[in-house]
């Protein structure tokens, strides 16, 4: 185990332990044991102007073992910190799963009345995931600073060196394959970079293509895929290359709503966890395209794409489409005059275009014209 | 860009000029022009005994231009064709999905009765994706080998050098990471091995799990993951490792009908798409676990779980789960004593595991005591 990894475990069993061991105090003193705990209800999230990103809000909940309505949470939240405590000394690495099945058992009990009774401690995961959450607020770790693993699928290529564990990777001596980021990217050394840009691709066969034909080399960037809705890991290397590395970050998805809010992801963090956004968000990132405007033109814009082109391309907007970009339409974070334009292009044409139109189109028309003329001539949406 | 894709590049196209050039021929005669295509249907689909997975038959279509039921399938495979070539020649890596994009057009014509119509070359991408595959069966050459490149999720570590592209890639030295498995495998050459078997493990998380605690080091393996269901790249990879290395390969996935498919897909290949299988398929594959008797013990074999840890770990088989549970045992290459006895198994006790079961006991319990205990004794299913 290297160093970098035994020192997140010393820091991580910390914080559990200084978190918890006032209760112990509190049962010493013959108080009944409570947790306070951050809300991360919707009401308790907002979007942080000055910081580009969701935050959080101060509203706190408590937990009490002595009430009935409580107790079960409460020796849940205890039975997780526990487990994560002892994979952390133990040198584990567990995942957010097997978190489940270590803490999954049944506990046999007598009731008021004599009776005995049984009760899982979880039934489901989602149970035991919605208790992880409650300790990463807690603790404010990250479940990635306990060194607990998640199945993960970006990729990144480019002319960078980095150490991970033991090893130093070159990410420019990868054949055709790719880097696939490690769970824990916080545990990553940046070495020496050779770029001025990262381009995070929504799809990996687009990143595959773009990487075949050694755009990154060309155009001196980081080339990264999220391979879809970007996991954690991918998120938190996107933050830490723009702003360790001053690096712009500029996201290419398909156009449509979908393609927005995985944009949105990676900029201001994921609404329904904005605890992680400190971390995880890149309030900097760039949405590159595909826009409607590369699309359809715009005032003293030329379009992409002729009118051909238009037709064999693009696919009709579903409702749930519409219905998602008029709730996109009211995020605070998209009350910009582009964005705007944006979304009300899309609710007046009703129509999606994916990436892989455009390499239709030819991927050197892809590599060679629109991102680097978008890049150059500063077509992007913040 | 380097030799062996262009080698590639020149044998493909070369292939499908093969092919091809007869048609034109057969017009300059004046003949009507055909296509003669291998059947893909389920019916000219055969387990081989002897080569130990799934073949095509025998059979073939013909498919005529002047046949007003062939007609558009007919130029659709033409069309396809002629892109494909295209790209090769151009050396372009089109997606399966830019494919469909670049042959997409309306076509427009007159009808006998001088009526002007409309016609798209191809609506949706399920039709484009059958024409690839006629071409393909018709070439005899995987879409890979036409430099076709897709989405991938494979990955891979070890002991072990490989070049890929103009680079050597040291599988040993990706830190926490691991290399992202390329689309196109076959260009790969293996430089040199420390190596014993190969070890696949179904879900990513438990890849990552066994990488860090640096189980191939100490176990002298290769160890790889699918990301659940493999993709094409994945399971060409595997193969070669077992029949160019002479390495054996073991595979972990859940214990269930669907971790048994995974197997099945490795070492026989998809039902639907035999004709891959020539290339996919790793016959001599061996089921490592988790099998049923792993759960619950068998005559003169010790469970590795205690009736607590079922209670605790087993999944309620689905009606669904049964359902394909019977279609597997009737497969050909599922007719051994073993395999037989495990279905059997899961039928009378109607019960799933998944591996992060395992992990739950402790990654060191599935690390230092399950697999290498599975494998020294034998214990697994061919």
């Amino acid at each position: 185990m290297d160093r970098a990894d035994a020192e997140a475990r010393r820091r991580a069993a910390l914080a559990i332990r200084q978190k918890l061991l006032p209760l112990l105090k509190e049962i010493e003193k013959g108080n009944p044991p409570k947790l306070v705990i951050p809300k991360r209800t919707f009401s308790n999230t907002n979007f942080d102007k000055e910081k580009g990103f969701l935050v959080m809000g101060e509203e706190t909940l408590e937990r009490h073992l002595l009430d009935a309505g409580e107790a079960r949470r409460f020796m849940q939240t205890i039975l997780m910190a526990s487990i994560i405590y002892q994979a952390l000394v133990e040198n584990e690495y567990p995942t957010i799963r097997d978190l489940y099945y270590r803490g999954k058992h049944t506990i046999t009990y007598m009731d008021l009345a004599g009776k005995v009774k049984e009760e899982n401690t979880w039934d489901e995961q989602d149970e035991s995931d919605a208790v992880l959450r409650d300790i990463e607020v807690m603790t404010d770790l990250l479940r990635e600073e306990m060194l607990i693993l998640s199945k993960e699928k970006g990729k990144m290529v480019g002319d960078m060196r980095i150490r991970s564990g033991p090893d130093v990777i070159d990410l420019s001596k990868l054949g055709h394959g790719a880097y696939a980021i490690e769970s824990t990217p916080d545990l990553i050394e940046f070495l020496d970079v050779n770029a001025e840009f990262v381009l995070v691709v929504e799809k990996d066969a687009v990143f595959q293509q773009l990487h075949r034909i050694g755009f990154w080399k060309q155009y001196k960037c980081l080339l990264m895929t999220g391979a879809g809705q970007p996991d954690r890991a991918t998120r938190r290397l996107v933050r830490r290359l723009n702003e360790e590395l001053g690096l712009p970050v500029y996201v290419i998805t398909d156009s449509d709503p979908y393609g927005w809010n995985i944009f949105s992801v990676f900029k201001v963090g994921s609404i329904t966890l904005s605890y992680e956004s400190e971390r995880l968000a890149t309030p900097k990132a760039r949405f590159l395209g595909v826009s409607m405007t590369d699309i359809f033109g715009d005032k003293g814009k030329k379009p992409y794409l002729t009118a051909e082109e238009r037709k064999n391309f693009i696919i009709k907007a579903k409702d749930a489409d519409v219905k998602r970009a008029k709730d996109l339409q009211q995020y605070p974070w998209f009350q910009t005059k582009k964005w705007q334009r944006e979304i009300e292009l899309f609710l007046e044409k009703k129509a999606k275009l994916e990436i892989e139109a455009l390499v239709g189109k030819g991927l050197k028309f892809l590599a060679h014209k629109y991102i680097p003329e978008k890049i150059q001539g500063g077509d992007w949406i913040e």
